[in-house]
């Protein structure tokens, strides 16, 4: 008679068994120059700050979230009407939502590689087969050919973060057309983390194509990585469905709290991107300088090629409070720089130099 | 040649079609006496809220959160390791990540009924078959015999509110076992989201049974609903599995950074459960004196019967800023009112006896 343990273990979904774990390294980041996640480096907007200190009261804590005034002014700012869009736990939540409601096990979900972790992620979550297209050697090109020919009957997803991480490069609208009509009857996420360092959006399309979703965060530019908050849009009929299979309150009360204040502070939103595209110009040029080859970018980080001394300067670095990452699994020799105020990249710079 | 729209519109999951859309009545609730979601009444610890208060900086907002040394500290309250735990954005996403890790559609999910919608919304979105086990009538005692019938080959998961809302029954460990024992090889949830007002756990049996999971929650009697954390524990083999398609990032900075607090405050928690008991009874003794049938309950609410009176007091009650939760769509004649301070309750009690 064994006394434990008692029943049988349950057996997990084949889909789940077959994926692998995905643990980025984020502990001990606090206090270090944070270089390694393309987050905003400096902070919030301070009016977002001062909005969530006067809104938190340990009533507001303890009230489930409410969206609907917050979402109302939210989508004023996108451009979009209410119905059109879901604030989301993140662009996790986002991905994870709009891959639940259109992909079954055994669907294509296609996208380009490497790219956000996270759009693999769920799509193996999901049980689907991704189809990863990779960019173009050597220049790591957008391959929107290889792309439209990975489309075929059973795509019921394509995904494309635009500006790509951690590549950096970018698509017009003229190409992202060209995806949506080639995937006609499939979702087609534009995910655009990005967006405000690059200046294009496929919002716009969306009045157009029935299948399209496009996904913003508050994470990079807007400072709220923290607070987990981002917004999955497309056309009404689409975002009820998606919703149908969304907790009714994922994002939490003090992001719902702050984040149209952040929206309304552009006067800072455009002042941090000015101070990361002026500091990104500084940035390459010393690479240059340097003969560091480097993948060009529409976004707050750089993606450069240090060969067999990746790891001495990732290290070099870290020894030196500054963080950044290493994407040598994704492609041997590559580290991904981001970019953040001009000080924090002269300091950057300076200790590179010194590493190498 | 048509201009708009491009292209076709992607059809949904099937799973996804089918379920009906949940939107809990969840505006306009700041402010009113709120007895109708079952949340603390007064808010949090006020050491969580100054722990909160010290934490939040622009920088802490801008980086992505970290759980590790607040998962060590919770789990010893907890008595577990910290690999048989995961925090969660709220018991809902608990509840999505065991099933997405176990179910596949067709699968059966058995649970009883009425229950927590969240259990039975999860098992639609995964294509399921939810296999409602009814509570036993007339007074809705837990449907033990008829639970373990409906166990059966294709049982995948077994969900169980312990104890139940908006019942507000329980039931204890040897039944628990039973069920355990019967759905071995299948995932058993006991949901403990209001474990502190009934204080029988199964987490006490986590060592003996591999099949089983036990949430809990921080809305409730801790006051944190609006913050959205909640705990995922089962064995660490199991909750390695359940992490894999788990977003690193589902819990805000926020509720990491004062979660903690609020657990280490049992002073604080065991005041808010005394008060609550003793309204209970209360407001128990005067549903008596008033002649309104009521079910037994562990929990901080109660379930009563009103019949044809349920609307005109949900109503009544909402003009006098008390908001209480109509259950009617579950059982004819039902309105559940939540259990907040002995003040609030002597106002409910005395708004109920004059609007009938």
């Amino acid at each position: 008679m064994t006394e434990t343990p008692i029943g049988l273990r349950p057996k997990p979904r084949a889909a789940i068994e077959r994926m692998a774990p995905y643990h980025p390294p984020t502990s001990g980041r606090v206090g270090a120059m944070r270089l390694d996640f393309n987050e905003n480096t400096v902070g919030c907007s301070p009016k977002a700050l001062e909005r969530l200190k006067q809104a938190l009261t340990g009533e507001l804590l303890a009230t489930y979230p409410e969206y609907e005034a917050v979402r109302e002014k939210a989508a004023a700012f996108f451009g979009v009407g209410a119905d059109q869009m879901t604030f989301c736990d993140g662009t996790d939540e986002g991905i994870h939502i709009l891959i639940q409601t259109y992909v079954e096990a055994g669907d294509e979900v296609v996208m380009t590689w490497p790219a956000y972790p996270m759009l693999r992620f769920y799509a193996q979550v999901a049980g689907a087969e991704p189809v990863l297209v990779p960019y173009c050697e050597p220049d790591l090109a957008f391959p929107l050919d290889e792309l439209l020919a990975a489309i075929g009957p059973k795509t019921r997803a394509v995904l494309v973060a635009n500006p790509n991480n951690p590549t950096g490069g970018a698509i017009g609208l003229a190409d992202i057309e060209r995806i949506l009509e080639k995937a006609a009857g499939a979702a087609v996420l534009i995910d655009e983390a990005y967006f405000e360092f690059y200046g294009v959006t496929a919002l716009d399309l969306l009045p157009r194509y029935p299948n399209l979703f496009v996904s913003r965060t508050f994470s990079k530019t807007y400072g709220l990585a923290g607070l987990r908050v981002g917004c999955l849009f497309s056309q009404a009929e689409n975002m009820a469905l998606v919703r149908k299979g969304q907790s009714p309150y994922s994002v939490n009360v003090l992001a719902a709290a702050c984040v149209t204040a952040a929206i309304e502070d552009q006067e800072y939103v455009r002042g941090y991107v000015r101070e990361v595209l002026e500091a990104r110009e500084e940035l390459l040029a010393a690479l240059r300088r340097l003969d560091i080859p480097y993948w060009p970018t529409e976004a707050n980080f750089v993606l450069v090629h240090l060969g067999d001394k990746a790891s001495r300067v990732v290290e070099g670095l870290a020894a030196r409070g500054i963080r950044v990452r290493d994407r040598g699994k994704e492609r041997v020799g590559a580290v991904r720089f981001t970019v953040g105020t001009r000080e924090q990249t002269a300091q950057l710079i300076a200790a590179v130099e010194e590493l190498l």
